[in-house]
């Protein structure tokens, strides 16, 4: 009888703006992996863990302005290190692949980014909280300004995005795109225009170095 | 009429061991402040605003073991943040003086020294929530080894300390020490051993150049 070590998994997230399609994806990504003889453990953010869910009640309830800005970031920051050892950490480790629906990147483009607190501030608050639990891959989902899906999400979400200034959603693309171009390896921009077939096939492409 | 600005309060924080009379040289000196005319209000951590008690009851609730070291010292962190903008600035900008049983040193003492994280990461996580926030004054209880009052707060609250190795408040008294000698113009070390009044008036002398 000869011991074999369990390959480890890879961890991939999906990030992108409101609506460009990153919940659609994630199901049908981990299908297609699922087809490869993959295991895949679907997560998502905040949340994925007991204790990140309970953060996760505390930065959803209350009014808008209950935190501040610097205390939601760490907010968000600690439910991620809750998340990476308790639920995507032991997944890797037993040979899953784990997709996860946003990760630290909506962090450094929202926070960072958008919101002002400055990228590599968030990034050193996120690098403190998970170590070198950053994904192997991150696929960003983008759709260009003017089109149609882009436009329909804020007429579906007026809730959600009522508050934000009308140039919020391309000041989080510019910072995605930003982010993209300062870790090439790690994260790959991925058209979000077409089929959800489509738009799959691309994702499943831009893995195509990190599958068996 | 002269419309006069209010002179901003001084922001103290009382820091040291488990059982060394922090809460009650908290106390003693805000009656000390208050009988030179002071405004003084008395705060302390975790906790001290409305969201930072909510994140201290997740701290509180449950296992020994329920969030890693980073998740927690997040946690304390944000809380933190929480408590500088909601009731420790608002307090010093309308004049008070606002006295705090424990701040940033006992996460850096406690989870950056003696927990090991580090306490320069540890300090940068929390420069990051406060900004300048810090205290005007930082005032370090130490009790020397082998004195009697430190070897009380063993016998009499086992629970708390059951499950940390010998040496662990050493280590805490060593990372203070050290807090101390790299920001002396913030922090002063005083000896809290002798009588409650004794102690105090080291407090007050120790506060001589913040006094009107
Ligand atoms: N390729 C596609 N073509 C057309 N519609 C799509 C495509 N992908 C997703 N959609 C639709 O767009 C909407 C948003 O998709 P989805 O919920 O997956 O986006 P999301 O990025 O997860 O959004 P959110 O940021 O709100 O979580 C859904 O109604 C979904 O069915
Ligand atoms: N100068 C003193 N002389 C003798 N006993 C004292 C003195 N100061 C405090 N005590 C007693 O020591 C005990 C611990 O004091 P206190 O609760 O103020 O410490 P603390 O640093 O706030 O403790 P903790 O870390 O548990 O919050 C109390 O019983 C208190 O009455
Ligand atoms: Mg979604
Ligand atoms: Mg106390």
């Amino acid at each position: 009888m000869t011991a074999q070590a369990t390959p480890r998994g890879k961890f991939i997230s999906l990030e992108g703006g409101e609506g460009v399609g990153k919940s659609t994806q994630v199901r049908a990504l981990a299908q297609a992996l699922r087809e490869r003889g993959l295991e895949v453990v679907e997560t998502r953010e905040p949340g994925g863990s007991e204790g990140a869910e309970r953060i996760r009640d505390l930065l959803l309830q209350g009014a808008e302005d209950r935190w501040n800005a610097r205390a939601e970031a760490l907010l968000f920051a600690a439910a991620r290190a809750d998340h990476v050892v308790k639920t995507i950490e032991p997944a890797l480790a037993a040979g899953a692949w784990v997709l996860c629906d946003r990760f630290v990147d909506s962090s450094l483009a929202y926070q960072g980014g958008a919101g002002g607190l400055g990228v590599a501030e968030v990034r050193a608050i996120n690098a403190f909280a998970i170590g070198n639990g950053f994904p192997d891959r991150t696929l960003i989902l983008l759709l260009p300004d003017g089109n149609e899906r882009a436009a329909a999400r804020d007429r579906d979400r007026p809730d959600r995005i009522g508050g934000r200034p009308a140039d919020y959603h391309q000041a989080v693309d510019r910072a995605f795109r930003e982010i993209a171009a300062a870790e090439p390896e790690r994260v790959t921009l991925v058209d979000a225009t077409g089929t959800l077939e489509a738009v799959t096939a691309r994702l499943v492409a831009a893995l195509a170095d990190l599958l068996p």
